[in-house]
Protein backbone atom coordinates (compact mmCIF):
# COMPACT_ATOMS: atom_id res chain seq x y z
CA UNK A 1 0.00 0.00 0.00
CA UNK A 2 3.02 2.35 0.94
CA UNK A 3 4.72 1.39 -2.42
CA UNK A 4 1.18 2.43 -4.37
CA UNK A 5 1.33 6.03 -2.44
CA UNK A 6 4.40 6.26 -3.64
CA UNK A 7 3.85 5.51 -7.67
CA UNK A 8 0.23 7.54 -7.18
CA UNK A 9 2.33 10.47 -8.57
CA UNK A 10 4.08 8.31 -11.02
CA UNK A 11 1.47 7.10 -12.69
CA UNK A 12 -0.21 10.41 -12.81
CA UNK A 13 2.40 11.78 -14.08
CA UNK A 14 3.19 8.47 -16.70
CA UNK A 15 -1.41 9.16 -17.37
CA UNK A 16 -0.61 12.92 -17.79
CA UNK A 17 2.24 12.71 -20.54
CA UNK A 18 0.25 10.06 -22.75
CA UNK A 19 -2.70 12.41 -22.52
CA UNK A 20 -0.84 15.33 -23.24
CA UNK A 21 0.82 13.34 -26.25
CA UNK A 22 -2.53 12.45 -27.63
CA UNK A 23 -3.53 15.91 -27.29
CA UNK A 24 -0.64 17.27 -29.20
CA UNK A 25 -0.96 14.66 -32.11
CA UNK A 26 -4.41 15.39 -32.52
CA UNK A 27 -3.12 19.37 -32.59
CA UNK A 28 -0.67 18.52 -35.56
CA UNK A 29 -3.07 17.13 -38.16
CA UNK A 30 -5.39 20.20 -38.74
CA UNK A 31 -1.77 22.33 -38.51
CA UNK A 32 -1.57 21.04 -42.16
CA UNK A 33 -4.52 21.85 -43.48
CA UNK A 34 -6.00 20.06 -47.01
CA UNK A 35 -6.76 23.68 -48.59
CA UNK A 36 -4.22 26.19 -49.75
CA UNK A 37 -1.77 22.63 -50.85
CA UNK A 38 -1.53 24.53 -54.39
CA UNK A 39 0.66 27.36 -52.80
CA UNK A 40 3.18 24.41 -51.98
CA UNK A 41 3.16 22.52 -55.12
CA UNK A 42 3.36 26.06 -56.77
CA UNK A 43 5.92 26.40 -55.18
CA UNK A 44 9.08 27.52 -57.53
CA UNK A 45 12.15 28.81 -55.80
CA UNK A 46 13.25 30.59 -58.30
CA UNK A 47 10.84 32.46 -59.92
CA UNK A 48 11.28 36.64 -58.37
CA UNK A 49 8.99 37.67 -55.76
CA UNK A 50 8.43 40.35 -58.63
CA UNK A 51 7.24 38.03 -60.87
CA UNK A 52 5.02 36.13 -58.75
CA UNK A 53 1.52 37.44 -60.64
CA UNK A 54 -0.65 35.84 -62.73
CA UNK A 55 1.19 34.82 -65.41
CA UNK A 56 4.27 32.88 -63.40
CA UNK A 57 1.42 30.97 -61.26
CA UNK A 58 -0.17 29.75 -64.53
CA UNK A 59 3.03 29.25 -66.38
CA UNK A 60 4.11 25.59 -66.19
CA UNK A 61 7.62 24.35 -66.00
CA UNK A 62 7.68 22.58 -68.54
CA UNK A 63 6.82 25.25 -70.75
CA UNK A 64 8.87 27.03 -73.23
CA UNK A 65 8.19 31.23 -73.44
CA UNK A 66 7.92 30.89 -77.17
CA UNK A 67 4.30 28.96 -76.40
CA UNK A 68 5.17 25.93 -78.88
CA UNK A 69 5.81 22.63 -77.84
CA UNK A 70 8.04 19.63 -78.72
CA UNK A 71 5.18 18.00 -80.48
CA UNK A 72 5.01 21.18 -82.50
CA UNK A 73 8.30 21.12 -83.07
CA UNK A 74 7.80 17.28 -84.67
CA UNK A 75 5.66 18.58 -87.06
CA UNK A 76 7.20 19.34 -90.86
CA UNK A 77 8.36 23.16 -91.29
CA UNK A 78 7.39 24.94 -94.68
CA UNK A 79 8.52 28.19 -95.86
CA UNK A 80 5.94 31.21 -94.76
CA UNK A 81 6.25 34.21 -97.53
CA UNK A 82 2.77 35.80 -96.93
CA UNK A 83 1.66 39.12 -99.09
CA UNK A 84 4.13 42.07 -98.80
CA UNK A 85 2.54 45.88 -99.03
CA UNK A 86 4.40 48.62 -99.98
CA UNK A 87 5.65 50.93 -97.34
CA UNK A 88 2.60 53.53 -98.98
CA UNK A 89 0.17 50.42 -98.72
CA UNK A 90 1.12 49.50 -95.27
CA UNK A 91 0.63 52.89 -94.30
CA UNK A 92 -2.74 53.30 -95.30
CA UNK A 93 -4.05 50.27 -94.53
CA UNK A 94 -2.80 50.50 -90.62
CA UNK A 95 -3.92 53.72 -90.27
CA UNK A 96 -7.69 52.73 -91.83
CA UNK A 97 -7.55 49.99 -89.52
CA UNK A 98 -6.75 52.38 -86.73
CA UNK A 99 -9.69 54.39 -87.68
CA UNK A 100 -11.95 51.52 -87.88
CA UNK A 101 -11.38 49.79 -84.77
CA UNK A 102 -11.14 53.36 -82.77
CA UNK A 103 -14.74 53.67 -83.41
CA UNK A 104 -15.42 50.45 -81.52
CA UNK A 105 -17.13 51.75 -77.94
CA UNK A 106 -18.76 49.22 -75.26
CA UNK A 107 -22.56 49.24 -76.21
CA UNK A 108 -25.17 48.24 -73.84
CA UNK A 109 -28.13 48.83 -75.65
CA UNK A 110 -28.38 46.88 -78.53
CA UNK A 111 -30.85 46.17 -81.33
CA UNK A 112 -33.33 42.94 -81.57
CA UNK A 113 -32.71 42.95 -85.43
CA UNK A 114 -31.66 39.63 -86.27
CA UNK A 115 -28.10 39.27 -87.40
CA UNK A 116 -27.26 36.23 -90.35
CA UNK A 117 -25.89 33.42 -88.12
CA UNK A 118 -22.97 32.92 -91.02
CA UNK A 119 -21.44 36.63 -89.89
CA UNK A 120 -21.17 34.90 -86.49
CA UNK A 121 -20.00 31.99 -87.71
CA UNK A 122 -17.14 33.97 -89.75
CA UNK A 123 -16.18 36.09 -86.54
CA UNK A 124 -15.84 33.21 -84.31
CA UNK A 125 -13.89 31.27 -87.22
CA UNK A 126 -11.63 34.52 -87.07
CA UNK A 127 -11.02 33.79 -83.45
CA UNK A 128 -10.11 30.68 -83.48
CA UNK A 129 -6.68 31.87 -85.40
CA UNK A 130 -5.54 33.42 -82.10
CA UNK A 131 -2.15 32.00 -81.10
CA UNK A 132 -2.17 29.99 -77.84
CA UNK A 133 0.45 28.04 -75.68
CA UNK A 134 1.96 25.26 -77.13
CA UNK A 135 -1.57 25.37 -79.66
CA UNK A 136 -3.43 24.43 -77.02
CA UNK A 137 -6.49 26.29 -78.92
CA UNK A 138 -8.14 26.00 -75.19
CA UNK A 139 -11.26 28.02 -76.21
CA UNK A 140 -14.76 27.22 -76.38
CA UNK A 141 -17.60 30.19 -77.83
CA UNK A 142 -20.80 29.04 -76.59
CA UNK A 143 -23.42 31.30 -79.42
CA UNK A 144 -26.79 31.32 -77.58
CA UNK A 145 -29.67 32.87 -79.98
CA UNK A 146 -32.68 30.47 -77.97
CA UNK A 147 -34.55 33.13 -76.71
CA UNK A 148 -35.52 30.70 -73.44
CA UNK A 149 -31.70 29.76 -73.08
CA UNK A 150 -31.00 33.54 -73.17
CA UNK A 151 -34.04 34.52 -70.79
CA UNK A 152 -32.60 31.30 -67.85
CA UNK A 153 -28.55 33.58 -68.81
CA UNK A 154 -30.17 36.68 -67.68
CA UNK A 155 -31.72 34.95 -64.82
CA UNK A 156 -28.32 34.01 -63.64
CA UNK A 157 -26.92 37.17 -64.04
CA UNK A 158 -29.48 39.23 -62.74
CA UNK A 159 -29.45 37.25 -59.95
CA UNK A 160 -25.60 37.25 -58.89
CA UNK A 161 -25.42 41.14 -60.27
CA UNK A 162 -28.22 42.23 -57.21
CA UNK A 163 -26.80 40.17 -54.62
CA UNK A 164 -23.10 42.32 -55.96
CA UNK A 165 -25.38 45.27 -55.92
CA UNK A 166 -26.59 44.57 -52.56
CA UNK A 167 -24.35 42.76 -50.91
CA UNK A 168 -20.81 42.43 -52.05
CA UNK A 169 -19.85 45.69 -52.97
CA UNK A 170 -19.33 47.49 -50.04
CA UNK A 171 -20.15 49.85 -48.02
CA UNK A 172 -18.87 52.57 -50.08
CA UNK A 173 -20.78 52.19 -52.57
CA UNK A 174 -24.04 52.22 -51.22
CA UNK A 175 -23.73 56.40 -51.02
CA UNK A 176 -22.74 56.26 -54.24
CA UNK A 177 -25.53 54.04 -56.04
CA UNK A 178 -28.00 56.89 -56.58
CA UNK A 179 -25.89 57.71 -58.93
CA UNK A 180 -25.50 54.75 -61.15
CA UNK A 181 -27.83 54.84 -64.17
CA UNK A 182 -27.15 51.11 -65.06
CA UNK A 183 -28.29 48.52 -62.12
CA UNK A 184 -28.67 44.93 -62.08
CA UNK A 185 -31.18 44.95 -64.82
CA UNK A 186 -29.53 43.81 -67.75
CA UNK A 187 -32.09 43.96 -70.36
CA UNK A 188 -29.42 43.29 -73.81
CA UNK A 189 -29.70 39.37 -72.15
CA UNK A 190 -32.75 38.91 -73.39
CA UNK A 191 -32.97 41.29 -76.67
CA UNK A 192 -29.13 40.82 -78.08
CA UNK A 193 -29.88 38.61 -81.08
CA UNK A 194 -26.84 36.54 -79.44
CA UNK A 195 -25.16 36.42 -76.34
CA UNK A 196 -21.31 34.28 -76.84
CA UNK A 197 -19.93 32.88 -73.78
CA UNK A 198 -16.22 32.43 -74.05
CA UNK A 199 -14.66 29.70 -72.11
CA UNK A 200 -11.09 28.82 -71.44
CA UNK A 201 -10.28 25.39 -71.10
CA UNK A 202 -7.84 24.89 -67.91
CA UNK A 203 -6.64 21.50 -68.84
CA UNK A 204 -6.81 19.31 -72.14
CA UNK A 205 -7.80 15.57 -72.23
CA UNK A 206 -5.41 13.53 -73.87
CA UNK A 207 -5.99 10.75 -76.11
CA UNK A 208 -5.39 7.60 -73.27
CA UNK A 209 -8.00 9.65 -70.79
CA UNK A 210 -4.89 11.36 -68.55
CA UNK A 211 -4.98 15.23 -68.49
CA UNK A 212 -2.69 17.83 -69.90
CA UNK A 213 -2.57 21.35 -68.28
CA UNK A 214 -2.71 24.13 -70.70
CA UNK A 215 -0.05 26.66 -69.63
CA UNK A 216 -1.26 30.41 -70.21
CA UNK A 217 -5.09 29.66 -71.07
CA UNK A 218 -6.29 32.48 -70.03
CA UNK A 219 -3.85 34.77 -71.40
CA UNK A 220 -4.70 32.35 -75.29
CA UNK A 221 -8.30 33.09 -74.52
CA UNK A 222 -8.16 36.75 -73.87
CA UNK A 223 -6.04 37.34 -76.78
CA UNK A 224 -8.34 35.57 -79.28
CA UNK A 225 -11.15 37.57 -77.20
CA UNK A 226 -9.30 40.96 -78.75
CA UNK A 227 -9.05 39.41 -82.12
CA UNK A 228 -13.04 38.63 -81.98
CA UNK A 229 -13.89 41.98 -80.58
CA UNK A 230 -11.71 43.48 -83.66
CA UNK A 231 -13.77 40.84 -86.11
CA UNK A 232 -17.22 42.01 -84.39
CA UNK A 233 -16.03 45.82 -85.00
CA UNK A 234 -15.27 44.95 -88.76
CA UNK A 235 -19.05 43.53 -89.49
CA UNK A 236 -20.26 46.42 -87.78
CA UNK A 237 -21.85 44.33 -84.84
CA UNK A 238 -21.47 45.76 -81.40
CA UNK A 239 -21.04 44.11 -77.94
CA UNK A 240 -20.30 45.30 -74.36
CA UNK A 241 -17.65 43.15 -72.94
CA UNK A 242 -18.65 41.46 -69.41
CA UNK A 243 -17.38 39.11 -66.47
CA UNK A 244 -20.27 38.44 -64.61
CA UNK A 245 -19.34 37.50 -61.30
CA UNK A 246 -19.93 34.11 -59.61
CA UNK A 247 -22.05 33.34 -62.45
CA UNK A 248 -19.56 31.08 -63.96
CA UNK A 249 -20.63 27.31 -62.41
CA UNK A 250 -23.99 28.44 -63.03
CA UNK A 251 -23.50 29.23 -66.72
CA UNK A 252 -21.18 26.04 -67.26
CA UNK A 253 -23.82 23.69 -65.88
CA UNK A 254 -26.81 25.26 -67.52
CA UNK A 255 -24.95 25.48 -70.95
CA UNK A 256 -23.59 21.37 -70.36
CA UNK A 257 -20.18 22.61 -70.75
CA UNK A 258 -17.31 20.20 -69.35
CA UNK A 259 -15.86 20.75 -65.56
CA UNK A 260 -12.72 21.55 -67.01
CA UNK A 261 -14.01 24.99 -68.93
CA UNK A 262 -14.68 27.95 -66.84
CA UNK A 263 -16.74 31.13 -68.11
CA UNK A 264 -14.25 34.32 -69.01
CA UNK A 265 -16.19 36.51 -70.67
CA UNK A 266 -19.73 36.80 -72.14
CA UNK A 267 -20.33 39.36 -75.03
CA UNK A 268 -24.04 40.16 -75.86
CA UNK A 269 -23.68 40.43 -79.57
CA UNK A 270 -25.76 42.72 -82.23
CA UNK A 271 -26.31 45.91 -83.91
CA UNK A 272 -26.89 49.14 -81.97
CA UNK A 273 -30.44 50.00 -80.75
CA UNK A 274 -31.58 53.08 -82.75
CA UNK A 275 -31.07 55.66 -79.19
CA UNK A 276 -27.93 53.66 -77.93
CA UNK A 277 -25.97 55.88 -76.20
CA UNK A 278 -22.33 55.71 -74.68
CA UNK A 279 -20.19 57.67 -71.99
CA UNK A 280 -18.47 60.38 -73.23
CA UNK A 281 -14.76 59.05 -72.22
CA UNK A 282 -11.44 59.77 -74.00
CA UNK A 283 -9.22 56.98 -74.63
CA UNK A 284 -5.39 57.82 -73.48
CA UNK A 285 -3.16 59.58 -76.34
CA UNK A 286 -0.58 57.07 -77.95
CA UNK A 287 2.41 59.07 -76.11
CA UNK A 288 0.66 58.11 -72.96
CA UNK A 289 0.83 54.22 -73.83
CA UNK A 290 3.48 54.07 -76.27
CA UNK A 291 7.34 54.12 -74.88
CA UNK A 292 10.00 54.40 -77.27
CA UNK A 293 13.78 53.18 -76.91
CA UNK B 1 2.47 14.58 5.96
CA UNK B 2 -0.22 12.14 4.89
CA UNK B 3 -2.23 14.84 3.66
CA UNK B 4 1.10 15.61 1.36
CA UNK B 5 1.41 12.67 0.60
CA UNK B 6 -2.31 12.62 -0.77
CA UNK B 7 -1.30 15.72 -2.66
CA UNK B 8 1.28 14.78 -4.43
CA UNK B 9 -0.57 12.87 -7.32
CA UNK B 10 -3.09 15.86 -7.49
CA UNK B 11 0.02 18.47 -7.27
CA UNK B 12 1.53 15.94 -10.54
CA UNK B 13 -1.68 16.32 -12.49
CA UNK B 14 -2.04 20.04 -12.00
CA UNK B 15 2.18 20.45 -13.10
CA UNK B 16 1.72 18.07 -15.54
CA UNK B 17 -1.37 19.99 -16.80
CA UNK B 18 0.22 23.52 -17.05
CA UNK B 19 3.67 22.05 -18.79
CA UNK B 20 0.85 20.55 -21.50
CA UNK B 21 -1.04 23.83 -21.74
CA UNK B 22 2.55 25.67 -22.48
CA UNK B 23 3.09 22.73 -24.95
CA UNK B 24 0.06 22.90 -26.75
CA UNK B 25 0.04 27.05 -26.82
CA UNK B 26 4.22 27.09 -28.31
CA UNK B 27 2.82 24.84 -31.37
CA UNK B 28 -0.12 26.67 -32.17
CA UNK B 29 2.04 29.81 -33.29
CA UNK B 30 3.33 28.14 -36.17
CA UNK B 31 0.34 26.67 -37.18
CA UNK B 32 -0.59 29.88 -38.41
CA UNK B 33 2.67 30.37 -40.72
CA UNK B 34 3.60 34.07 -41.92
CA UNK B 35 3.91 32.86 -45.46
CA UNK B 36 0.63 32.79 -47.57
CA UNK B 37 -1.61 35.36 -45.52
CA UNK B 38 -2.78 36.22 -49.25
CA UNK B 39 -5.19 33.24 -48.94
CA UNK B 40 -6.59 34.95 -46.39
CA UNK B 41 -6.86 38.15 -47.18
CA UNK B 42 -8.11 36.91 -50.87
CA UNK B 43 -11.14 35.12 -48.76
CA UNK B 44 -14.70 35.49 -50.25
CA UNK B 45 -16.75 33.05 -48.85
CA UNK B 46 -19.33 33.65 -51.70
CA UNK B 47 -16.76 32.66 -54.06
CA UNK B 48 -17.79 28.88 -55.52
CA UNK B 49 -15.20 26.42 -55.65
CA UNK B 50 -15.29 26.42 -58.98
CA UNK B 51 -14.71 29.83 -59.78
CA UNK B 52 -11.75 30.44 -57.80
CA UNK B 53 -9.26 30.66 -60.73
CA UNK B 54 -7.27 33.73 -61.98
CA UNK B 55 -10.37 35.79 -63.03
CA UNK B 56 -11.90 35.40 -59.48
CA UNK B 57 -8.58 36.36 -57.69
CA UNK B 58 -7.82 39.62 -59.75
CA UNK B 59 -11.50 40.69 -59.52
CA UNK B 60 -12.16 42.77 -56.96
CA UNK B 61 -15.27 43.72 -54.92
CA UNK B 62 -15.65 46.81 -56.17
CA UNK B 63 -15.76 45.42 -59.74
CA UNK B 64 -18.77 45.34 -61.59
CA UNK B 65 -19.05 42.79 -64.16
CA UNK B 66 -19.78 45.05 -66.46
CA UNK B 67 -16.00 46.68 -66.61
CA UNK B 68 -17.61 49.86 -65.87
CA UNK B 69 -16.86 52.62 -62.53
CA UNK B 70 -18.59 54.85 -61.51
CA UNK B 71 -16.41 57.31 -62.59
CA UNK B 72 -17.77 56.45 -65.92
CA UNK B 73 -21.19 57.11 -64.81
CA UNK B 74 -20.44 60.44 -63.95
CA UNK B 75 -19.85 61.03 -67.54
CA UNK B 76 -22.34 62.88 -70.17
CA UNK B 77 -23.72 60.36 -72.06
CA UNK B 78 -23.54 60.72 -76.05
CA UNK B 79 -25.63 59.52 -79.31
CA UNK B 80 -23.81 56.52 -81.19
CA UNK B 81 -24.83 55.67 -84.32
CA UNK B 82 -22.26 53.99 -86.18
CA UNK B 83 -22.61 52.84 -90.11
CA UNK B 84 -24.31 49.81 -90.49
CA UNK B 85 -23.45 47.12 -93.08
CA UNK B 86 -25.70 45.85 -95.65
CA UNK B 87 -26.00 41.79 -94.58
CA UNK B 88 -24.16 41.13 -98.10
CA UNK B 89 -21.88 43.43 -97.05
CA UNK B 90 -21.20 42.04 -93.41
CA UNK B 91 -20.82 38.51 -94.80
CA UNK B 92 -18.35 40.19 -97.21
CA UNK B 93 -16.62 42.02 -94.76
CA UNK B 94 -16.47 39.15 -92.18
CA UNK B 95 -15.53 36.51 -94.54
CA UNK B 96 -12.49 38.60 -95.74
CA UNK B 97 -11.10 39.39 -92.21
CA UNK B 98 -10.96 35.78 -91.33
CA UNK B 99 -9.36 35.06 -94.73
CA UNK B 100 -6.42 38.03 -93.92
CA UNK B 101 -6.61 36.67 -90.17
CA UNK B 102 -6.40 33.24 -90.81
CA UNK B 103 -2.95 33.90 -92.84
CA UNK B 104 -1.27 34.88 -89.71
CA UNK B 105 1.31 32.83 -88.32
CA UNK B 106 3.71 32.90 -85.14
CA UNK B 107 7.30 33.77 -87.06
CA UNK B 108 10.48 33.28 -85.67
CA UNK B 109 12.80 34.38 -88.76
CA UNK B 110 12.23 37.78 -88.87
CA UNK B 111 13.85 40.25 -91.63
CA UNK B 112 16.24 42.94 -90.22
CA UNK B 113 14.81 44.83 -93.03
CA UNK B 114 13.65 48.41 -91.33
CA UNK B 115 9.81 49.35 -91.14
CA UNK B 116 8.15 52.46 -91.08
CA UNK B 117 7.76 53.40 -87.39
CA UNK B 118 4.55 55.78 -88.26
CA UNK B 119 3.30 51.98 -88.86
CA UNK B 120 4.13 50.73 -85.55
CA UNK B 121 2.96 53.63 -84.02
CA UNK B 122 -0.65 53.30 -85.65
CA UNK B 123 -0.31 49.34 -84.85
CA UNK B 124 0.00 50.45 -81.19
CA UNK B 125 -2.53 53.36 -81.31
CA UNK B 126 -4.72 50.80 -82.38
CA UNK B 127 -3.85 48.21 -79.61
CA UNK B 128 -4.98 51.00 -77.30
CA UNK B 129 -8.79 51.01 -78.41
CA UNK B 130 -9.03 47.97 -76.54
CA UNK B 131 -11.38 47.92 -73.96
CA UNK B 132 -10.40 47.76 -70.11
CA UNK B 133 -11.91 46.83 -66.91
CA UNK B 134 -13.64 50.22 -65.65
CA UNK B 135 -11.52 51.53 -68.54
CA UNK B 136 -7.93 52.01 -66.54
CA UNK B 137 -6.23 51.51 -69.92
CA UNK B 138 -3.57 49.45 -68.11
CA UNK B 139 -1.22 48.98 -70.67
CA UNK B 140 2.28 50.25 -71.27
CA UNK B 141 3.78 49.20 -75.08
CA UNK B 142 7.75 49.83 -74.84
CA UNK B 143 8.77 49.92 -78.45
CA UNK B 144 12.73 49.34 -78.96
CA UNK B 145 14.25 49.70 -82.23
CA UNK B 146 17.70 50.99 -79.98
CA UNK B 147 20.38 47.77 -81.75
CA UNK B 148 22.43 48.14 -77.94
CA UNK B 149 18.94 48.21 -76.37
CA UNK B 150 17.79 45.04 -77.77
CA UNK B 151 20.57 43.22 -77.59
CA UNK B 152 20.66 44.18 -73.46
CA UNK B 153 17.14 42.54 -74.00
CA UNK B 154 18.53 39.45 -75.97
CA UNK B 155 21.49 38.39 -73.42
CA UNK B 156 18.63 38.91 -70.45
CA UNK B 157 16.26 36.25 -72.15
CA UNK B 158 19.05 34.14 -73.61
CA UNK B 159 20.40 33.88 -70.16
CA UNK B 160 17.41 32.70 -68.62
CA UNK B 161 16.23 30.67 -71.38
CA UNK B 162 19.44 28.50 -71.09
CA UNK B 163 18.82 28.02 -67.03
CA UNK B 164 14.92 27.09 -68.22
CA UNK B 165 16.71 24.93 -70.72
CA UNK B 166 19.26 23.21 -68.52
CA UNK B 167 17.54 23.48 -65.47
CA UNK B 168 14.14 23.83 -64.85
CA UNK B 169 12.35 21.99 -67.39
CA UNK B 170 12.60 18.28 -66.00
CA UNK B 171 13.98 15.12 -66.85
CA UNK B 172 11.19 14.06 -69.57
CA UNK B 173 12.88 17.04 -71.26
CA UNK B 174 16.05 15.87 -71.73
CA UNK B 175 15.50 12.83 -73.99
CA UNK B 176 13.91 15.24 -76.21
CA UNK B 177 16.38 18.08 -76.56
CA UNK B 178 18.17 16.20 -79.25
CA UNK B 179 14.41 16.36 -81.11
CA UNK B 180 14.40 20.65 -80.52
CA UNK B 181 15.13 22.44 -83.53
CA UNK B 182 14.39 26.09 -81.11
CA UNK B 183 16.63 26.27 -78.27
CA UNK B 184 17.61 29.17 -75.81
CA UNK B 185 19.58 30.87 -78.86
CA UNK B 186 16.93 33.64 -79.80
CA UNK B 187 18.41 35.58 -83.07
CA UNK B 188 15.35 37.10 -83.97
CA UNK B 189 15.65 39.71 -80.76
CA UNK B 190 18.67 41.11 -82.71
CA UNK B 191 17.42 40.81 -86.21
CA UNK B 192 14.00 42.41 -86.21
CA UNK B 193 13.89 46.10 -86.13
CA UNK B 194 11.53 46.31 -83.32
CA UNK B 195 10.90 44.45 -80.21
CA UNK B 196 7.44 45.56 -78.44
CA UNK B 197 7.41 44.72 -74.90
CA UNK B 198 3.48 45.22 -73.04
CA UNK B 199 3.41 45.67 -69.89
CA UNK B 200 0.51 45.40 -67.57
CA UNK B 201 -0.30 48.32 -64.75
CA UNK B 202 -1.47 46.30 -61.81
CA UNK B 203 -2.31 49.09 -60.13
CA UNK B 204 -2.48 52.82 -60.92
CA UNK B 205 -1.88 55.97 -58.92
CA UNK B 206 -4.23 58.41 -58.67
CA UNK B 207 -3.27 62.42 -58.09
CA UNK B 208 -3.69 61.97 -54.46
CA UNK B 209 -0.70 59.91 -54.66
CA UNK B 210 -2.91 56.87 -53.53
CA UNK B 211 -2.94 53.47 -55.13
CA UNK B 212 -5.65 52.25 -57.19
CA UNK B 213 -5.86 48.66 -57.95
CA UNK B 214 -6.49 48.04 -61.95
CA UNK B 215 -9.00 45.15 -61.89
CA UNK B 216 -9.25 42.40 -64.55
CA UNK B 217 -5.38 44.14 -65.73
CA UNK B 218 -3.92 41.00 -67.59
CA UNK B 219 -7.25 40.27 -69.10
CA UNK B 220 -7.17 43.62 -70.77
CA UNK B 221 -3.87 43.60 -71.25
CA UNK B 222 -4.15 40.50 -73.03
CA UNK B 223 -7.30 41.76 -75.10
CA UNK B 224 -5.02 44.41 -76.19
CA UNK B 225 -2.66 42.34 -77.49
CA UNK B 226 -5.20 40.51 -79.32
CA UNK B 227 -6.33 43.45 -81.53
CA UNK B 228 -2.15 44.14 -82.23
CA UNK B 229 -1.77 40.98 -83.09
CA UNK B 230 -4.61 41.71 -85.89
CA UNK B 231 -3.11 45.80 -86.60
CA UNK B 232 0.29 43.69 -87.38
CA UNK B 233 -1.26 41.27 -89.52
CA UNK B 234 -3.25 43.87 -91.25
CA UNK B 235 0.08 45.81 -91.93
CA UNK B 236 1.76 42.70 -93.32
CA UNK B 237 4.13 42.46 -90.37
CA UNK B 238 4.66 39.57 -88.23
CA UNK B 239 5.58 38.29 -85.08
CA UNK B 240 5.73 35.51 -82.64
CA UNK B 241 3.89 35.48 -79.05
CA UNK B 242 6.47 35.09 -76.27
CA UNK B 243 6.06 35.54 -72.43
CA UNK B 244 9.78 34.92 -71.50
CA UNK B 245 9.85 32.91 -68.03
CA UNK B 246 11.73 34.49 -65.28
CA UNK B 247 13.06 37.55 -66.96
CA UNK B 248 10.06 40.21 -66.31
CA UNK B 249 11.63 42.00 -63.09
CA UNK B 250 15.01 42.30 -65.30
CA UNK B 251 13.51 43.46 -68.18
CA UNK B 252 11.40 45.87 -66.32
CA UNK B 253 14.94 47.26 -64.58
CA UNK B 254 16.54 47.20 -68.28
CA UNK B 255 14.10 50.01 -69.68
CA UNK B 256 13.30 51.69 -66.53
CA UNK B 257 9.64 50.88 -65.85
CA UNK B 258 7.63 51.89 -62.30
CA UNK B 259 7.28 48.94 -60.16
CA UNK B 260 3.42 48.89 -60.71
CA UNK B 261 4.45 47.25 -64.02
CA UNK B 262 4.76 43.71 -64.85
CA UNK B 263 6.01 42.12 -68.19
CA UNK B 264 3.42 40.25 -69.93
CA UNK B 265 4.45 39.31 -73.77
CA UNK B 266 7.43 40.32 -75.54
CA UNK B 267 6.59 40.24 -79.75
CA UNK B 268 9.66 41.23 -81.95
CA UNK B 269 8.27 42.39 -84.99
CA UNK B 270 9.45 43.24 -88.58
CA UNK B 271 8.96 41.45 -91.95
CA UNK B 272 9.23 37.67 -92.36
CA UNK B 273 12.60 36.72 -93.61
CA UNK B 274 12.83 35.50 -97.49
CA UNK B 275 14.09 32.04 -96.27
CA UNK B 276 10.94 31.80 -92.90
CA UNK B 277 9.38 28.66 -92.06
CA UNK B 278 6.71 27.62 -89.90
CA UNK B 279 5.42 24.27 -88.29
CA UNK B 280 2.77 22.57 -90.38
CA UNK B 281 0.28 23.06 -87.61
CA UNK B 282 -3.52 23.22 -88.52
CA UNK B 283 -5.75 24.90 -86.78
CA UNK B 284 -9.51 23.60 -85.03
CA UNK B 285 -12.27 23.34 -87.65
CA UNK B 286 -15.20 25.68 -86.20
CA UNK B 287 -17.17 23.17 -85.11
CA UNK B 288 -14.58 22.04 -82.73
CA UNK B 289 -14.22 25.98 -81.25
CA UNK B 290 -18.10 26.56 -81.41
CA UNK B 291 -21.46 25.70 -79.88
CA UNK B 292 -24.74 26.54 -80.83
CA UNK B 293 -27.90 26.77 -78.97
Amino acid sequence: MALLSVLTPVLAVILCLVIGFILLKSREAPSTPPVETGSKANFRPWVDQDLQDDTEITAGEDEDGDWVDISEEDLLHVPYSPKRYSEEMMLQRSQDFYTLMNERRSVRFISPDPVPQEVINNVIHTAGTSPSGAHTEPWTFVVVSDPEMKHQIRLIVEEEEEVNYRQRMGEKWVHDLAKLRTNWIKEYLDVAPYLILIFKQTCGILPNGKKKTHYYNEISVSISCGILLAALQNAGLVTVTTTPLNCGPQLRLLLRRPANEKLLMLLPVGYPASNATVPDLKRKPLDDIMVKI
